[in-house]
């Protein structure tokens, strides 16, 4: 064939390297499921199919030879020429569209799991800080001013909930997508035989997509992941932030394996893994982006938009969001955090407020009037020149409200703040246990999850290569 | 307040604006259960606020004054003229951080279920037009270019079960979505005591988001329904094609109701109601991105971008989105399918062939070899100027292949060619109603469980008014 | 005509009601261009149309009536009530294609307009607050970490910087969107004689778009103001980022009226215009999207997806893109700087030490090892539990580099690291006096370049409803 | 240094990977520049420094060594292998800040230059098909119905006239991103002298970039170039949907070594090159949307995010880009257009209606009525079951509207109804002449453009290898 040379460069040799770097094992398989599907329904030859497969399993594919197109004929060639009649047969109800499309969510399916493996260290690594870190007071910021004191625990525990909803968004598209296209050939099946539902298992699928027209046209398993993955890449981004602006006042620290220095600066000790981890997540939503292009305004059918070319972006992604993932979690093993610094900043904030106004509420049944004397409070104070930490009782009477003595003293502590913070959710000692425990539970239950779905696939994979006839 | 005239313009007046047009009940609802929980846990004139709410709930909001700053204490004033002790109450534990999370999660899922029923709509749509179409013959095409027969029926059928997932990734959010933020106050909770279970029940949520700083904070339930919503809408852009392709060749028509003439060109009849569909949904990926950008790389705590910000991009996707779904609805419910013109392509066009191939590797088991010959035989009849319909058997056997008599005009008629696609999941009849079926269980199943969702948000509405003390 | 309900409620209504709130004037401007044109050639009954287009200048368009489609049947059935032979003569070489496109570009160059007008004055507002801030120390960051010593004014003058290249986008964008539709008709032109030039001249326009299939067609003037303004936008949030990150730490305080309290935290001042204008700037980015997924994998041709269906989320582009600007401008007018906690910061940090390590490599040529020596020296003494501050000759000669009395202390001093940063550029007074008259000088020219337009299309408008025959 | 084995294989050994690939050459450009730049103020050893380079010219990168941290740092080593004094003498005011923007906007530049000769490389096969196959009918449609007849050659120059403003944008984007960062160091330039004009023009840039906080800062350039290429890429994806769509309707036929074939359909050529070339363009659009989440929201100042970590998504927008376009300049190099089914559609068309209406308005002046006549004409053929070729005088006078002998046969022309559109801008063969002419002159100025741009790069590379000492 002669291909022209612009085809040839930018098309089938990118698309036979990247096959060859990425997609080979799972092409195997799916020949493998194929041959023993023809087997099955007594195809003359299938025999000869499945055991030049099984010779093929450690095959190496050589460089790319423009005369056989691609990865899936390099495989025809190599078979014809161990096994003609093998070869020949393989090919009955077969066509790159239901093979792509079976190899395509077989790659996905790994890179799920292993993205899956990634948000439960990340997880596993927060909770650990979490739990480490329960008392550490901080001050939570709202519209970026100081607004209440809480700890560091609470704020990790609140990060890890919203992972803990994106593991399992992540777990709806592995539902959805391991259903095995194997069987539809171009878009309508054959008038050959098949058993789709043994194929299916035999990759380790929920079983076919039933429709042979979507099982090769549809696109939105694509989509779904790359849905998912934005949704918890913008999650994380907002982690990153917080952790980055902790990391530029010193309040976080990052081990010295993940921090580089300047090339003219002499003092600079910069928190770069965060920093990756933000471009990292950055990048996600691009190459999500190209996924989305890639399924808007194409045809519902066999066409390379949301197949073979997507397959690019996707791998992009999987390996940005996977580097992110990892450099989050690694920055979060064992960070310096200065507990002192934390502390001071909270205690000379006005973040104790709210309680003062709690407190005087609690005291009148009326909250309403309770904040404008807090308010009133602290125009007086700063009129005087003096902080919050100096008010005293007699202040507030001033403002002529009634209180008992020590009342403004226990307000605007803000360790007993935390401590009164008891409501279900809050950062008090027992709801942040209780909190704990919960994700602790539903970490295990996750991940136990996710080794039922993997161990499901290696016993699939161990057997497809294991029969070797029926 | 003197506020900056362009902070009036830009964010007070148009924030008002859009609460008052979509948002007050929901404030009011939200407020109830709020004021309910307050007397659950036996607070000071709790009563008051439960009376005053209750006496609300007909509220019209008066046009924007500067003075109350927004629709929250428009009400707080409102509450105060008539009962200054409920007004003083209802503040007790209440922040506009959970209050406002709480409507926009209430308004969310209002818009989710209507987008689940615009979704059935148009899969029972599609699943009636796919039976009365069943039989239509249609060349379905891959990389652009006709490939195999198969029929309108079978086509329709595949984009009702992409849809099917769509329902289940919406359904997924609305269990993801459906927990209350109430309780949460500022990000820490209350040091006052607070029954988070009540108020959650009261609004038909499943249950609080359990820690308040999350509560507040997350944003990962507007980015998970724009990647449904994007994902579902890339989906139907795809269809969108086809439809639009099939109107340009005169194979579908769309009702008078839903065609616009040219104010120039006397003899058009543009499948408009189409062509705006796509639009809508191109706008729902740009309004899907909105969102994802407001989430990007900005504090994981109490901000606006997630929040009151993201309001007006939520609108729009999903008016888009509803509106996108509803025009495709109305061009299915009863276009005119010109069933002649689409035969006698499929009759003319070379689709037919792959079934010659098959036919010959049922006699050699070859498939790869009859894939040759058929390839070769094409080439012969293109070389004579003549087309695959007149092919006969004895050019087969020129080619060196031994045949029945029939072979050929058998394999080569694409009403057979559908006839013998009985895989699981293809075109022939028979697999065809095995998919209809499912399809209609699938879909009575969906409408059943939004079904059982709405009569639980609406029974609680009910209740949330019904209830007036303990 | 009996439309679709949902076509009309969708469509039909939605657009009217968008052309009557915003399009209307360029409908009439666009008609009586056309009319003189058609006078200009001499066309029958030209001056009724002429007259009648006139006499509808000030025509308030009525509630929408399902019975004229749209805002141009609107006016057509007006135009014929008073003159059934002008409307009968107007609709001559006259289609909605070209028409709509005018009016769309005459509707997207006032936004400019109004868009360039708006960055102006931010500019504007920069420059005056980077003189007032030009001796202002600050830390400049980079990668998180306190870098470098700079002023307030070196960093403002580097955003003005930015937006100028910002507003040469537009003005490239500016120049390549003047041109004039008009006369292409549906996409061919006519058999009619036309005057294009004279039209396009008469609507300020700088000529008509040559071919007349482009001219209904092209789109590429909506992606690129989308390109144009994504950029800035994104310029833009990248500052939002700093100043909202010093309102966090009260190194800046906005004025009272860009400032909003918290429901429940009575010592709150929320920076709200700037996380507003944030806000903006991630819409803009969105609604960008949707105009770039509008024009994405459709027909080159007359379509509604970069025609009447992006009006909506080119508007709302300008809309949030003014609001971000005019925010943030009124935040930068008359912010409140502590200066001295601005200077307390600077002093406390490392910064400075990049100049010591400048001082010795030109001692000894080797900046090489004078780093060395640096980062040497601040190891030490953070063993030691002291600061920069804290060092002294004797320090550096203990490291065995020979230095003259004096020279650590005056290396260090963060007014003396920024008086000697004299490159061209650097925040040194001269350097920064040139880049202020530079930047002065450029936004004058930017700004009388803006004008010119201005003049040109008010001038423009002003003829055209002057003229009233020829 | 022990680098946590994360940060190493995701963050250090991959940004290595791809400098050693893409950039050295550049970073030894600048690297010259910045040595030739200290000698020129007599910086001492700045002659070594200078030797030193030069002598590294054809340096080969070796393996990653962690040691070393990166490219820079490799450079910096085997340097102070040769050269220690110019090592030394080489860090003088030099940042890896200000060195990797200059390195990243010498790469964007080349990119830059190809992306604009691929451009003109279209444009000109643009012309030459436009030129061959200006008198081909061609049905223009618009909303997706047959329009109106034109020429491909009309069709063709309107594509041509869109690709004309991306290269406008292009070089604005040129002469924006064509400024120097050198010289700015970390961001406060330094307190030694430099010439910064001196090393921006030895680089061949239009001189250096003046503030050094946005020199090192800026990623507006990044965005405004994946803001053009988006511009240009939704341009041509709306051309490949034309032209897909003629391919599948085999008006237009790819030439053999464009097309692949099917596994399993022996029928099949696919016009694959197109349908790749759609996908180039998609993910052009995505990862330009990387670019845009890379600079939204971060601080503006020296960080990963628009700088080292924007290169992959930048380097893969580039190359998309190209290829997408040399794919789509192979398609149209030589493809086989279907002249006589052209004609026959457009022949069986009713889109010449139009031209009856203008006759018949050309008449009354009332084009208005013409087109209601033209409608009714339509209407009672269709009821008639007579198509509109069909059409006699006596229809058009049974609708009461005087017509002289052999007017409708005249009006329903196809080819007269092209020679009649002689508007300026339309298919006629005179305007057509003109447009081609204007085009061929504007393509020959950008080109002109462009290969002035390209030797004054060449020049500079020139001589700045050549100089070795002042």
């Amino acid at each position: 064939m002669n291909w022209h040379p612009v085809y040839l460069s930018a098309v089938l040799k990118a698309d036979y390297a990247f096959a060859q770097a990425h997609l080979l094992p799972h092409f195997l398989e799916a020949l493998k499921a194929h041959s023993l599907g023809l087997l099955k329904v007594e195809t003359p030859h299938a025999q000869a199919a499945v055991d030049g497969i099984q010779a093929l399993r450690a095959f190496v594919a050589p460089h790319y030879d423009p005369a056989v197109e691609d990865l899936f004929f390099t495989l025809d060639r190599e078979l014809s020429r161990h096994s003609p009649v093998g070869a020949g047969a393989l090919r009955t109800a077969l066509s790159r569209n239901d093979l792509d499309m079976t190899v395509y969510r077989l790659s996905a399916r790994a890179h799920l799991m292993t993205a899956l493996s990634d948000l439960s260290g990340l997880r596993r690594t927060l909770l650990e800080l979490a739990t480490r870190e329960r008392g550490t007071l901080m001050v939570a910021f709202s519209h970026h001013q100081p607004a209440q004191p809480t700890t560091l625990g609470h704020y990790l525990l609140a990060v890890e909930s919203a992972l803990s909803r994106d593991t399992a968004r992540l777990h709806g598209a592995l539902e959805r997508l391991n259903f095995c296209p194997l069987g539809a050939v171009a878009m309508t099946g054959s008038s050959h035989p098949l058993d789709r539902d043994y194929t299916a298992r035999l990759l380790g699928f929920s079983g076919p997509i039933e429709n042979t027209f979507d099982a090769v046209s549809a696109g939105d398993w694509q989509t779904e992941l790359a849905g998912a993955l934005s949704t918890c890449a913008v999650n994380l981004s907002r982690t990153l932030y917080d952790l980055l602006n902790w990391a530029a006042q010193g309040l976080l620290t990052l081990a010295d394996g993940l921090v580089q220095g300047s090339s003219v600066m002499p003092q600079k000790r910069n928190p770069v893994a965060l920093e990756h981890a933000r471009t990292r997540f950055s990048k996600v939503l691009g190459y999500a982006q190209a996924l989305t292009f890639s399924n808007h305004n194409v045809p519902y059918g066999d066409i390379n938009d949301p197949g073979t070319d997507a397959q690019e972006p996707l791998w992009l992604m999987w390996q940005d969001f996977s580097q992110g993932v990892r450099l989050l979690s690694a920055s979060l093993e064992d960070p310096q955090i200065d507990r002192g610094r934390w502390r001071e900043l909270t205690e000379h904030s006005d973040t104790t407020l709210t309680e003062l106004a709690d407190t005087l509420a609690r005291q009148t049944g009326d909250f309403r009037q309770a904040h404008a004397v807090a308010q009133a409070l602290l125009k007086t104070l700063h009129t005087d020149g003096r902080s919050l930490q100096q008010a005293t009782d007699d202040d507030v009477r001033a403002l002529g409200v009634a209180v008992a003595d020590g009342t403004v003293a226990a307000a605007l502590n803000p360790d007993a703040f935390v401590q009164r913070r008891t409501t279900l959710g809050g950062p008090a000692p027992e709801p942040l246990r209780v909190q704990t425990e919960r994700a602790e539970l539903r970490l295990r239950q996750d991940t136990a999850q996710q080794a039922t779905w993997q161990a499901g696939f290696d016993a699939a994979e161990e057997r497809l290569w294991t029969v070797k006839t029926l």
